[in-house]
């Protein structure tokens, strides 16, 4: 997919990276900017600018065609606009916060566990300068380093006590497990202040990270921008399931806009109040996990970090193929196995570097509260270890919890090859004696009799054996139950049909996080010049595919111009023309800072000899050939059939033009 | 683009078009839901299920090569939150509003407008039955009538006095030029009530139609979601420009989520409160709106409905090329012009019956407070005819008002080719004076000073040749000025820059309403049976390219299928598998419905012999070819290259299996 060339010609390595050239170069060619820039802007808040928009819409087409095309899932697009019943019922009103802390002056907001963490961390490196060690990257777990980098903690050389510091350490190991009354508490005890302005914090106060506003002109429906579009896809599960003919395994995709409302974001796109998200809800049966092309994963190599090394302390990455990790056990089925791999194959082909990339198991402590299990694909940039996909198994959860709220039943009804016989204990009511007894109220608890399972039957008929006994309704009612009422007992049925609750394995992407951590990857800066820098994004992703440049502003080259450009868009090749005055070398400097592979020169040989010179970004090696086969040949190079190696077979070497400023 | 078929063979007006035939297909085969359907749902908030995704995301794909790729536009991808500032500047927070009133005693919410009009026009065609005269569609002019459809507006045949029906037709004719006092006279003095309960309505109230949020976790900051894509655009001017070196014209376009809080939405997804919008922001010199590629629209023929028909009270459709009607200023500039045709262009390669479709002229009183001209496509429907696209002349309110507000230039400046020579009023300031006279204020009265422009200068100066005078401050204080302070003079001036803001030319694009009137417009029942749905939708559009279809269940074709499916695949042609257990008949039918243009039949011949059969949805006609011969026909099928009549003359006609349930 990507072009290769001829390592030994290139030299990518010769200057470090160094995150302030790269950002100088993506704001100068307005790869994305703050929001609102001119007004001020605000934190969190990001526009993308040409090249970042065609990157990002270039990604989410290689998705749409990775995922949903290949694998013949059901695309959604559901409202942002959520009603604020179905995240009630998803458990995002009541648990998806954050603990802040105000500065008791300045009354600004800060995350509770990013100041602890940031402050506990500086206080450990300077002990460690002042013990005249040098100060270790990763301490603890990368779980809890990768995520907050901190510029405003300026670590100074004081040496701690033993004890503090075995405090420290451990307080770091589980920071995400801390409630806000313990964090309040450290803050308090370990008497940390806001490290912009040295003044103290007040109590931890939790806050939700979800944007509310109101629908409709009487304020009365609330309603909150949804903080991830999985939602969407579970209050949509019935009608998907029947559109798949009612069937299981099926997954669901919608790429779109969700939104956080992060107490103080910083980290540029990493750590942003609204973004791109691509998710698909895989519904599978619990029973059977297997996947139709697990085969097709299996023998992909990947480095995993599971927990079981993480709790041990450890960061070690373990490589294997995704088939010996399912068959060990480490990943657990065949389908959390498959999507690994795709998303493997999915970073990789846009260029994410596999030495950069690994799979991370989340601990028990660090799950959202809906996943039974979770690997995040987790890519090394210079912020540390980012998480950019979770690939979270969420069990039957979400579907089970707004059944019961709606009291829609959101299973599978599967006929079973041969009928089963099966014993199951069950309440038959005297219903002539509940009017009686419980008058307005005998249909409420008949129905909480109804809903009871078998434990809890099993436990109400041990109750009524030894007499009266209390029956406790949803809403907090009481009643008394006594032997007469009902008859609980064991009885066989028959069943034709299985009903079940599918599991739901969801792969979930940060686009803007992945965007990001490619842009870092693909940087670098011309061995004869650190000015010059350059993005090594593959073709599929390059915002544009080809630059067309006259050598000058002469008017006879319009009509050249104009063909060519013509014939690689009828061929779906994104082009450009630079006819600017600047020199031809600047304008190819400026498009190897935009990612763009190739560039087309038009000059006097093209209007004489009907020639024109092909250049490559990353050699800056120049060809010449024939209009009609220099332009088969980038087409051919775009889509990825042959590369600049296989090119140069076709194209003698053009040097009539220097590629200098 | 589209599949031409012998339309002989294929009889598509058998049955006259049912709303509520196609609502139900649509429905069934889950296009679009209510969203939150199991909470319930909420009025203007839709949901796409797979088919209604994949079509929208096809349309976009298409837009973004028919409108991006083609004309090297700039796209972006701006942030749907917006901080209040922005929309205050625009107009937006005090301006994009509509007037509700509501039912005293329901609380219920109606839109004052679509009250008073509503029931005005049932009043009126009640009139016309009394009077024995048939109701006629469309009074006045349609630029009312196609908004709103009303469901619960009963015509009563009460026959009006003379002078009641010309002041209900005069009223209708104005409406959207009423005030909400007025709106709120017209309810009383003709006795309007709520039609859903009889009850009377309170005054008119404003409302804004912006969702507001607030950003961060103080609350301070206050937010907005979008109600358009456009100042995203604008406020991103500057670095917009700099990426086209400075130079105009140049477009910016961006797809993308906007949101509308509208009061009371009915009419599907016609009126909603979250849509999907595409628009194109085209910057131009004002003094040249001239286009390169005008020749290329010059001669395509459309529909115009100019203002001036209209303002005469009729609504007749003039035919002609879009050069003709530029060269006859029907059409302001070659601009707007160009972007009609590339519009009507684009509108009927995706599907749309050029027929039902016209080009309307806003009227003064209907057009934005930013519009300077507007150019609606408005496309004809089961509802009306309904605003799909609007092209509007924004001339330069936007980056005028956005640059006032925050100091920042939004201009082009471009190097005259001769210096030029003028005259101006210039203000020279007496500085050594101001400070005694004025104190601190000293700098705010002499930037005020410098900030007069000429008209305002001589004026001041006339004054100050009277004697001392008084200067306004824009806080509203007031200073005495006197002739010593300051002289005013003509000077001249030598120029080698001009500088300009730019104007706007702005095609606007509601992609559902697009979506929607397309499926109505490729909808259509079988001649043999009205319960057998097709939608014809064109290749380019369809959700799914190629059904593949096993004759059976059985094991044997299981290979086939993911042969012939990978290479589809490959190839880019989205198609699916339909394995399921009902009839070969149900299973064509079920994907008529869908719009699915080929299918591709696996049997025992294609175990056997290696043939396939290949199905045309419109005419249902079979035909039967070797599998290799058949996949790439599909290819070039759904690429366009060929038509379904090309590949009848490569393929024999297949009889063997009935295209019937």
């Amino acid at each position: 997919m990507a072009t290769s060339v001829p390592t030994t010609s290139v030299k990518k390595d010769a200057h470090p990276f160094n995150r302030e050239t790269l950002e100088g170069l993506l704001a100068k060619r307005f790869f994305y900017t703050r929001a609102f820039e001119i007004y001020g802007g605000v934190a969190g808040l990001y526009d993308y600018g040409p090249p970042g928009s065609a990157l990002q819409a270039n990604i989410i087409e290689f998705w749409r065609k990775h995922f949903i095309i290949e694998e013949e899932m059901l695309e959604l697009d559901t409202t942002i606009m959520t009603v604020s019943d179905v995240l009630k019922t998803s458990g995002h009103v009541d648990k998806f916060t954050d603990w802040m802390v105000k500065d008791v002056k300045t009354g600004d907001v800060l995350r509770a566990d990013h100041l602890v963490e940031g402050v506990l961390e500086a206080r450990l490196k300077g002990d460690k300068e002042a013990r005249g060690l040098k100060a270790q990257v990763a301490p603890v777990t990368d779980a809890d380093k990768k995520k907050k980098p901190k510029k405003n903690m300026k670590s100074v050389a004081v040496q701690l006590p033993d004890d503090v510091v075995a405090l420290y350490e451990s307080t770091l190991a589980q920071i995400d497990n801390y409630t806000g009354a313990q964090l309040g508490e450290l803050i308090r005890t370990q008497s940390i202040l806001n490290p912009d302005t040295g003044n103290e914090v007040g109590e931890p106060v939790e806050f939700n990270l979800m944007f509310e506003s109101s629908i409709g002109p009487t304020g009365q429906i609330k309603g909150y921008l949804r903080p991830e579009t999985a939602q969407g896809h579970f209050v949509n599960f019935s009608r998907l399931l029947e559109f798949n003919y009612g069937r299981v395994p099926f997954a669901s995709a919608q790429i779109g806009r969700s939104f956080r409302n992060e107490i103080s974001p910083r980290a540029g796109l990493l750590r942003v109040r609204e973004f791109t998200m691509a998710e698909i809800e895989h519904f599978v049966d619990p029973l059977d996990k297997r996947h139709a092309r697990f085969d097709e994963a299996k023998d992909i190599v990947v480095g995993f970090l599971p927990k079981g090394v993480q709790e041990s302390g450890r960061t070690e990455i373990i490589k294997m193929t995704i088939g010996e990790a399912v068959a060990q056990k480490i990943v657990d089925n065949e389908t959390l196995g498959y999507f690994l791999g795709r998303i493997y194959l999915f970073l990789t082909r846009i260029g994410i570097n596999p030495a950069r990339l690994r799979f991370r198991q989340h601990m028990k402590n660090e799950m959202a509260h809906y996943a039974a299990d979770c690997w995040d694909a987790e890519i090394h940039t210079s912020y540390g270890w980012i998480e950019c996909v979770g690939c979270a198994d969420r069990s039957a959860y979400d579907l089970s919890v707004h059944s019961k709220k709606t009291g829609q039943k959101l299973v599978v009804r599967q006929a079973l090859p041969d009928p089963i016989i099966v014993e199951r204990w069950t309440a038959e009511i005297e219903k002539k004696l509940f009017g009686p007894r419980f008058k307005k109220d005998a249909k409420a608890v008949e129905d909480a009799i109804m809903a009871l399972d078998e434990p809890r039957l099993v436990l109400l008929n041990g109750e009524l054996v030894k007499g009266p006994t209390k029956l406790k309704l949803d809403d907090g009612r009481e009643f008394e139950i006594t032997s007469d009422l009902l008859t609980i007992q064991k009885k066989t049925f028959k069943e034709t049909v299985r009903e079940f609750t599918p599991n739901v394995i969801e792969p979930s992407f940060g686009l803007g996080r992945i965007l990001y951590s490619l842009l870092e990857h693909v940087f670098w800066c011309r061995e004869s010049d650190e000015a010059r820098g350059v993005l090594s994004l593959p073709s599929v992703v390059a915002p544009i595919k080809a630059l067309i440049v006259p050598i000058s502003s002469n008017e006879v080259f319009t009509p050249f111009i104009r063909q060519i450009s013509a014939q690689l868009r009828k061929a779906g090749v994104a082009c450009r023309v630079d006819d600017s005055s600047a020199s031809i070398g600047k304008r190819y400097s400026r498009n190897d800072e935009l990612g763009t592979p190739f560039g087309i020169t038009v000059d006097f040989a093209t209007v004489q000899n009907g020639t024109l010179t092909l250049r490559e970004r990353d050699t800056t090696d120049q060809r010449i050939g024939k209009t009609e086969e220099v332009i088969s040949l980038v087409i051919d190079l775009v889509d990825g059939r042959i590369d600049w190696a296989q090119a140069c077979e076709k194209l003698p070497a053009y040097t009539g033009v220097q590629d200098v400023e």
